[in-house]
Formats: structure tokens, sequence, C-alpha cells
């Protein structure tokens, strides 16, 4: 192995840029010419490749996004698209590639690894929903930049004696509103693992608020329903105002946490690696703080189902 | 003149408590004694008035939100309330009264001032549109929590070769959106005192397209249009994606700025000794860097204007 | 068990208000009386000691420090201020009793437990240097704040053309200035864990200033040496400016981090479980990922080593 | 007027990059071309200077630091460097120049005006000392910075009953010190323009204690004395524990708020505006929330006097 190609795809998310730059630095360490792709598979497709050397990913650890660019490829999920990804992959002498990215994503690199292309995985994704690994690079920036916009809401909310409906993403996976409402102590989650009563969830706030707690966070995850739906339904049974904010798309961002550096860090480094002692179609995990493997496969089959100690969690602190 | 009250109302920003701080510490210090009234209005008509001392405010300098909590209250729009909050205001022997607030609160101050209430205002507005003063308190706060959330929504827009449409609060004022897309760097802003052409603004971020900048952001105010529909009628013509943010009651919060606590400290500080010297029926007012005072009536009646300058610099610096 | 008291003690960390918040609900929520005890054990020996409900911990689950407030105490590092200690809970009926702290206070909890108290630690200490749990309460937080201080440093260095020496607290462990290291991408940290060569550091930081790379940060633990005194010894080597930073005090503080709270609530929560099934005399822990509990003469006894794994990867990526 | 230059000297601060951004797009929207020197006056000494276009000052404009890098030159304090300048400016055709900095940037800009070149001045500087402006860029965000870490030290000061003494930059004035104490509600500022009675300090601090308030801050500016001579004297006066805090370069960054995004956009647009209408040897100035320009002989040779209102309102907050 001589030349390794790098790239991001899929939602970009925060701790991308460290992952790049761990795999750079670590492959130039060993030897290794390393380019970077731009655009995820768009790049692959379009030949958009340079060379990158140590200064190119100078200063970028703290920084969301990702120097790389990303996108959505549709024309990359049909074979036509992929064997011109594998094209290219020779055309440029690429021995091997890391790919940094969601479930969306890891399919990709598994259709790259069933044409014989040698490839690992990074899992990047604010969601969490990634199987085989407890935690995705760009999850707890996430979680952090959303409860310190939750926290700043309370603010607003205790002031005016209302309930604020919020709405966060997270796809398919209530992960980022479950943790968010915990840590930020909401009265309520709603979440699309775990069926969800309104009525209940109006009479405990309905009771609150006899009781003189008069403002009250409902965190509604996007899977789950919408903040709209959920305000329409709540709004007259609980006595007080409503409002509500959809936190969207800064959820992806906010500077890199510390968690988030050292494990993007690291699964860069096991990346290269990986790819140097022949493991291919696998994807870097991090599981009971262990640091090791899952086959790509896996990943893409199989679902990561909700911690139900932090369901326990949740119920207990709200009251 | 020996016992004051001091009230919020309106739509809470960050800097009331700070306000509220310095008219407490303020009258303390003059030897008078001083009742905090909650809910606004509310208050007035419920008599939720209780004694405050230096402790009462210790530790909220930098708190967005109001510990005296604010409301809107439609019935102190009629003359029958105010009568009856007058009625409050003599029951507990209020000789003064400050009021924190926006244009309707500022409203409710004249009509008690009308009905013979010794009463100041102090400015407190995220929309900074209060006639008379270059800066209402929490407007300089909000700017800057404003445009730190532009600035990570920026990262994410880079990543993907996106154009974001993000709508700002401001009610009938651009003045919050304006000001955020001058320092935000945005590629266009869509205020309510400017009429607005939205064939120039998607010919514009096309043409920045073709040159490579494949990224943009808009502003709008809320006042002018909403994000929804602006980006339905860019969609097509730009040449790259749309998303769409709508920053929402976040922007009422951050812990508030230098700027922010020194005004509504000057301020608090201002209703007090105008309270003390017999100038009743006045707003305090910053203008041109000097600290003032401004009729009620002026405040409430005039309409203030953009700042054109401003407007000069937008299009200067977006090219 | 009927009745517990909570304390704080040792330096305080962000994260003990989440704890303590979290052992109140729990308690509450299983029919427990709950007391805060102030000034950690000064507050034993005083009897500094109130009842406490849901309200009293309301909003602070994101805040700094510790309401209730946290001091050393001399006296109880002798057996005559315990026997005071346990007389002050027995006529307070306190039937069991929550620590939170650090090393020292845990052999604060130690004592009491030796004297027959039924005890359970939590560990809180930015320094996380407690044995037997791979996280303390405030590790987190005061790892994000420290990185993003050394990232507002940066700025200034790159503009400068400048080394700074950054001096990270942590006592005798390396744990906080290693990780801050890696994760701001320092040129080199010196920790008491590992013989440091300075003039390897030096040729280093030459090199690269001969490479053009003039800009360079190097973390010092406090536990290893001063800032001071390692820029006197760098000072005219390495071919550009010095400057110093020292820390300090902040890297205690900040919003707490969502890891944190979310820890701290399964602390609270695991130190009350513990309470009421016997097991006494034990810390809360996390260790791989699973929620335990460690001896807590374990913990007082034992020496925890810092992650070689860490080490490995802060030489890596620093090249 | 074809070519400018541009250029960062003496300390960097926070905003010098939204001057650096406005200088170049304003020039070339004026159909001008612009080249930044490298590393202030350094760079004209040693010809460090290249061409600027639309592209090399995008993404730039919340960052703190400067792109061009700045440096202190002492042989540019000589005639002989001097010349060597203009010899410089003139072998690069360069026909005017923008100088961004502090007092000794602006002399070093006052004695290029007086060997001829067309100079104009923008002041930035964290000190806001320079005469003929009521703000510098950087002084904003400095304090802003500065107070969000004096309010993150009050939290562990308020946990342990401990007064802080915080050592605050700002070399020969007190600006800095004295507002950061009124915005952090500090119980006392010791600043070189004020003659200060620390016996006075100690009896207040002391009375406080004896009335419940067992925490409390006082800053110092670097100017008057340093933390660690204060605390000494201090120390065993006010009745319980001090701890130092020294927060140095931290200071000098922060992202650029809006104030000095918006102040250095304008400045960067009025020195532009300067340069093409022969308004040289003058400095860009805001002076009662109007923008003008003030001789640069007069900035360099008198001295700015603190606001003696602020004084006021310190002695009246504290109490």
């Amino acid at each position: 192995m001589k030349k390794i190609g790098v790239l991001t795809s899929g939602g970009d998310c925060s701790g991308m840029n460290a992952a790049i730059r761990s795999v750079v630095r670590t492959a130039l360490s060993k030897g290794l010419e390393v380019y970077g792709i731009r655009q995820g598979f768009i790049g692959l497709l379009d030949g958009l490749i340079k060379p990158m050397d140590s200064r190119s990913v100078s200063g970028i650890v703290q920084r969301a996004g990702t120097i790389l660019h990303t996108a959505r490829c549709e024309e990359f999920k049909f074979d036509r698209g992929q064997e011109q990804a594998v094209k290219t992959i020779q055309d440029f002498g690429l021995d091997g590639l890391v790919v940094i990215g969601g479930n969306g994503t890891m399919a990709g690199a598994l259709a790259l690894h069933n044409k014989g292309v040698p490839v690992v995985g990074i899992p990047g994704s604010i969601d969490n929903d990634l199987y085989g690994t407890d935690m995705s690079v760009g999850a707890d920036t996430a979680l952090n930049t959303t409860v310190s916009m939750i926290d700043i809401i309370r603010d607003t909310a205790s002031s005016h004696d209302r309930a604020f409906i919020i709405e966060v993403m997270g796809r398919d996976s209530g992960y980022l509103a479950l943790v968010s409402a915990v840590a930020s102590g909401a009265e309520a989650a709603i979440i699309p693992e775990v069926p969800f009563d309104l009525d209940a969830i109006a009479t405990h706030l309905f009771e609150r608020y006899k009781a003189g707690k008069t403002n009250s966070i409902v965190i509604v995850a996007e899977g789950a329903s919408s903040a709209y739906t959920i305000e329409r339904k709540l709004k007259n049974k609980i006595g007080y105002e409503t409002r509500i904010s959809v936190l969207g798309h800064i959820q992806r961002g906010g500077a890199t946490t510390v968690f988030d550096r050292l494990m993007a860090s690291k699964f860069g480094h096991n990346a290269v690696e990986g790819l140097l002692h022949g493991k291919f179609g696998v994807m870097t995990a991090l599981h009971n703080s262990q640091y090791m493997y899952v086959a790509l496969e896996d990943t893409v089959l199989k679902k990561k189902k909700i911690n139900s100690k932090l369901l326990d969690l949740a119920v207990d602190l709200s009251s």
C-alpha cells in the first residue's frame, strides 16, 4: 500500500476535520501518500482528487464541517456509478480508501468493498445511529451544541411562564433528542423508539403548573413527530402558553468537543492502520471504551438500539 | 419619594436582569425602598409585589431573561385595567415606577404617566426599534447570539455547497437582520425597510456560483417575509441546493454582553435618578454616546428609522 | 433508611450541581428526606445542614460550582473532627450520606465509613485521578474549557510567530494536560508520568521553525513543572519568541458538558440506590462504559495510571 | 491611486481580520489593486508582500488574530529602517498604505507619513487607549472575552467562599480592567488612573464578609500593580481565603463580536476612502457615534483619558 484516498460523505458533522487530519498525519508518518477526494462519492465519479500534505490539515482540528466538502450522491447508489468510482480509484492509483460518514455512506463503502476496493469506514453522524459503535464522530459535539441552545431557551421560557416545544434532529433515531432531554432537564421527550401518550404528558405538565412550576420544555425528535403537531395538540391542555423552536442545522455545528477530537483522531489512526494490516471492509468503532473494528456488512444491515438505562434515567429525573 | 417599584414587560431580553439589578442597587444606595412587580403589568393588576434587597439581585448581571418574569397583558390595554393598576400602586404605597420593556411596554408606561403615576421607562428590546435611543437593552446580546449561530450554519453551508436562507427575528424592524447580515458576511439580506428584488438576488447568487463560490447565506427579517417563502422562490434559480433555518427564540438569549451590562446598568441608575429629580414620563436613552431622557410620548408615537449608512456598508461588503 | 445527607468537598468542579440535583430528585422519588450539608466536612462539624426539596435543585443542572459550597477542612483529618462529624450525623438523624469530591474527600468518606456511617462517594475532580473509575465528574467539562482556551491562544500565537508555554492544572496527574495537548494539536506536552527531555523538545520546535511552522504550543502539567521554568529553559533555543499562559482556576468552570451532566445524574442515582441496598463504603464508578461501584478503600489507597494508548496517539499526531 | 498595501502591527487583537477584509473588499470594489504585507513593518523592511483578492479574505470576518501576521519591529523605530520601508513601498509601486494597530503602530504610520508616504491608520488595540477614537477595534471583543472568564471564576469563588484577585491586561490603561469590573459586578477595581487605598478595599471586603457575602472579585489592571502583590497585601485582612488568576493572552482572542466586526468593516471602508480622497496622515475614528478621521499626530502625541462617569457607576454598583 503506497497511496490512499480519504473522503467525507452524507450530512456533515463536527469532528470530520479532526478525522481527516488524523488520517493524513498518520498516513504520512507511515510513509504513505494521501489524496483528498472532494464532495464525497461525487469526487470519485468526477475525479475531484488532490494530494494532501501535513500543512493541508493545519489548524482544522476544532473546526466544524469538512474541508473536503461533502454531498449526497444519487448516481453512486447504482452499479454504474460504483463502477465509475472503481475506475477513478484505479486511474489515480489509490491502493486504499478511508470513507467518513453515516449509514448511507457506509453502505457506499460496502459497495466499493464488494467490488474489491480496500476500504475502511469511520462513523461520522450527529444521529449516532450506526450499529457496532457506541459513539459516532460528531454526536458528542451535536449534543453539546443542542443542549446549550436548550439552556438558552430555558431562560426565555422561565421568564415567560411558557412551555417550549423544541424539535431536535436525529432522522429515525431518538438518541440526540433523548440525551438532550435528560441533560437539559426537560420535562418530557418524544422519541420514535417509545410510544408516547400526549394526554399523559399534558396531564404531567398541567400538574406541574398547578404546583407552581410554570415553565417547561418538551423535546420532540424529528423522527417521532414535529414541534408544530405536538404544540397543536398540547396547546389548550396545559394551562399556559406554548412556543415552538426547531433547532435545525445549527445542531451540526459548534467547535468540536474534546471527546470528538480524541475519538476522531483515534479512528483516523486506526483506519490507516487497518488498511496497512489488510483489515478491509470494516468500520472503526468504540465499544465499551475499547477501540475495535466492525464489519461494514453488520453496520449497514443491523439496527442500533437505544440505551434502555437512559430511558429509565429520563423517567427518574423528570419527576 | 420613599418607595419605588420595578417591572419587566413584553418580550424578554438579555440585559433585563442587569437593568433590574442596577435599579435596585441604585435605589437602595439612595435610601429608597424597592419593590419587585412580577409578570409585568399583570403583577400590577394582581398585586404580585414583593420587597427586594441587595441580595435579591446577586449573581444575575449576566443572566438572560428576567427574574421578575414578564408577560403580555391584554387587560392593561384598556382603561379599566389601567385604573386597577393605579389602585394597586396606591395600595402598596409606591411613589414611582421603573418600567423595562419594548414599544408596547412604553405605551403602557405612558398610560400610567397620563394617570398621574411617576414613571420612568428603560428600553429593553432585541428589535432595537424604540424611537429616541440608538440602542435598546438586549439588542447587542441578541446580535451576538444571532451572529454566532449564523457562523455555525456557515460551517455547514460551506461543507455542502448550499445556500442557507436564515430567518431572523425583529418584528417590523429589519435592524437585527441587517446588522447580522453585515457582521456575518451574508450574501444578501431581505428587510422590511427596503424593497427587495428576488430576481436580482437569485442572479447575484448564481453569478457567485459560476465563479466558484458555492455557498451563501441569505438573511430574511421576519417582518419582510419568511424563510419558507423566500426559499421556495429562490430554489431553482441559483444552481445549488437550499436549506432553511428559523433561528427563533434562541435569539432572545445568551449571556448578556458587556455593552448591554454597562448600558443596562447606566439606564437603571438614570431611571432612579430621574424619579428622584422629578423627571416623569420619560425613557432613558443613549444617543450619540450621550445618556439622556426622551419623552415617553415621543417614543410611543414616533417611528425609528434604520441607519442608512449601514445599508451602504452592506452593499459594499457583499460584493 | 429515611433521611440522607449530601455534601460536596475539596476543589469544586462543574457537574457537582448536576450530581446534587440527581441525588435529591432520586431520593425524593424513593420517598426519602434529603438534607444538604454546606461547605463539605465543615458543615458536618458545625451542623450547617438544611432540608432540600425538588425546588432547591431547579435550574442548576448546567451550572458550574456547587450550590452546597465546598471547602477543605483540616480538622476533619483528625479523629477528633471525625467523631464530631459522626455526632452531628446522629443528632440530625441522618441514616446515610452521599459525599461528592476528589481523592481527599474520598479519604474522608472512608474515615466516616470506618466509624460506621453508611456512606457512598461520587467522584468529582477535574484532575480525573481517582482510582477505579475511568472518568470523574468535572473532567470532561474541564477538558473542554481548557481546550477552548488553548484554541484562543493558538489564534494569538499564530498571528505572532510565537511559542506559547501553557500551564494546565491537574495536581500530580498529567491527564488534563495530556488530553488537552492531543485535542488542541499542541506540539509538545510535559507531564509528571513521563520523563521529559527539554533539549529534544527544543530541537523539535526548532526543526519545525526552520520548516516554516512558526508557532507552537507546549502544554505543561502543573505536576511536572511550571510554565515559567520551562519557558526560561526553552527560550533561546527555538529560534522565535516565547510567551506564557497559566490557565488557572478558569479550568474548574464552564457550563457543564452533556457527558458530565449524564454521568453526574447517573452517579447521583446510583449513590442513592447504593444506600438503599446496603452498598456502603463504596464510590460510584464508570469503567469500560459500565456503571458500577468500587470500594472506597481501593480508591483511596491505589493510584490511577495514565492511559498509555493516549501517549502513543500524542506522539503520532504531533509529527 | 492604483495600488495600496495593508499591514497589521504590534499586539494582535480580534477584529484585525475583519478590518483587513473590509480594506481588501472596498479597495477591489473601487478598482484598486491590494497587497498584503506580512508581519507588520518587518514585511516592509524585508519585502514580504503579496497581492490579495476577494478570496484571500473569505471566511475570516469572525476569526481572532490576523492572517497577515503581526510583529513588533525595533529597526523600524530608527530612521534607517524607515528609509528602507519607503524604498520597499516604492519598489512595489504602492501608492498608499493602510496600517492597523495600536499606539506604537500609529507612531510608525506617522513616521512614514512624514516621509511622504500616503498612509491611513486604523486603531486596533484591546487596551482602547488610542487618543481621538472612543473605541479601538478589538476592545469590545477583549472585554467580552475577559468578562466571560471572570464569570467563570465567579462560579468557583462563590462555591468556595473565596476572594479572587484577577489581573487584567491593558498596559498603561485601566480601561479594560475598569469596564470588566463594572460588567462582572466585581467588588473592587485597581487601575492606574486612580490612586487606590488597599486598606479601604480590605475593610470593604471584610465588612461584606461579616454581612455574609463570602466571595468577592478584585480586578487589578496590569498597569497599576500585579495580582501577586495585591494578594500578598490583602491576604490576611479580609477574613477568608484568596486566590489569584492572571488572565493573560486569552484576552486578545475570542470570536470577534458584532460591534467589532461592524466598526472594523466601517474603518476599513473609510481608510480606503480616505486614501482615495487625499486624506493622508490620519486615523479612522469613532467619536460620539460618528465616524471621522483624526490626525495621526494627535493620536500619537495626546493621551486618552478614562471616562469619569464610568468611575462613578463603578462606585454606585459595587455597594
